[in-house]
């Protein structure tokens, strides 16, 4: 499964080489997974409030072309690997016009607590990550 | 009192215009107070570890002229008003090598607890909004 | 005339206190500006390509209550005052489930080349200035 | 050749889990490359001016343990392949106080005109990626 969203490159993204700045496409990242959440039922936020949040231990971005300010983008998300300790999700982002690859990346989650030692993931979330791994 | 302190603009905090993003100025702000804080003996960080919290109620920042990438800025922060319910803070950010000033402003604080009621300065930290408001 | 968009925050948006940090509000004022002008007809884009920037001179904000992670909330924009040589904004940001208001700020700029001396707004975009004033 | 610095996290760096924002590291590397440069003479500021920017073309960072609001943390750089038409650095970041690794990763760069195209590095600046790749 892969869940794609679309979202416009905000000024305060960009830096004084008239690009986004490379930092910024992770937050992007980010987005993708919780509206991944979303179209499954489920809500992130719900999750960490049950007590179990998805600490990043690892990303990898691969930049191919400038995202600019004011472009239309569209970031797809999908789940790489997922096991009982965390998961691993996939990304691309395209400008929406032309659907050129703009980045692509993975960012490496652990299940943990608030206390950030291992933890496992409540009931309810658990077909976010079975049944949409690839 | 007035405390100051220099810091270096990072690549990541200019836009596309060539200079500073206008809301990164805040966080230079924050790094003001917070070593205002230490001047004086104290740490925010255990002030809030302590149950108070200094939540952000109103801001107000006036632009001179433009911070640019590399610049070494200085900032310098006194208390402008303190009171048992809350206190405001002054700014002025300057370029370091001409002291030409690139911004000036203002923050206003509420002391309140997590849940974001109302709370009282715990004493120790008292002396860093009483003694040092101009 | 006011234009209302709205947007969802986003967990890179919060803070160790678990809500939105101060200095995350003004992109969404920009945000609403640019979607402002897009909703007359024009894109502040061309605008800057044209030769004419915006340069943010003083923001104001005043925060009423906490925006937390994953709020969908609402950004109202208007022009409050409109001249030859600049404008100023208004905003308001709301939740958008309740219409409870979040933070309201203004925005005071002035229109600039690239160079930051005095230019005037090319033709076809005064008319986002002059009509849209209140 | 490794050149090491020191910084402190802001609050503005943090998230709600009560650690610093994952993407936050990366202005920290990019801090680390710029002083890097200066360790040697250079100015990164210049070789842009002079019209070579090393665009990022790749991100890669390990997240080992969380860094938190007011640590004093240490960024090491050095470079780990440099040839004619990029580079790539690597980054480890530790808590000052006791050296604990937080963070390690690498950016890897390419040599561009303001254009995005390929450009050669201006002959002053070579010493930066000749002498210094282990």
């Amino acid at each position: 499964m892969t869940h794609t969203i679309t979202s416009r490159v905000r000024y305060a993204e960009t830096d004084q080489m008239g690009v986004v700045y490379h930092a910024n496409y992770l937050p992007w990242m980010e987005m993708g997974r919780v509206e991944f959440f979303r179209a499954l039922g489920h809500n992130y936020k719900d999750m960490e409030a049950a007590g179990t949040l998805m600490a990043v231990v690892e990303v990898q971005v691969r930049y191919h072309a400038p995202a600019r300010y004011d472009d239309e983008i569209t970031i797809s998300t999908s789940i790489l690997k997922s096991g009982s300790r965390g998961c691993t999700f996939h990304y691309e982002i395209r400008l929406a016009t032309t659907t050129e690859l703009l980045a692509s990346g993975q960012t490496k989650h652990l299940f943990v607590g608030p206390d950030f030692k291992p933890a496992r993931v409540p009931t309810p979330y658990r077909d976010v990550f079975v049944k949409s791994a690839s």
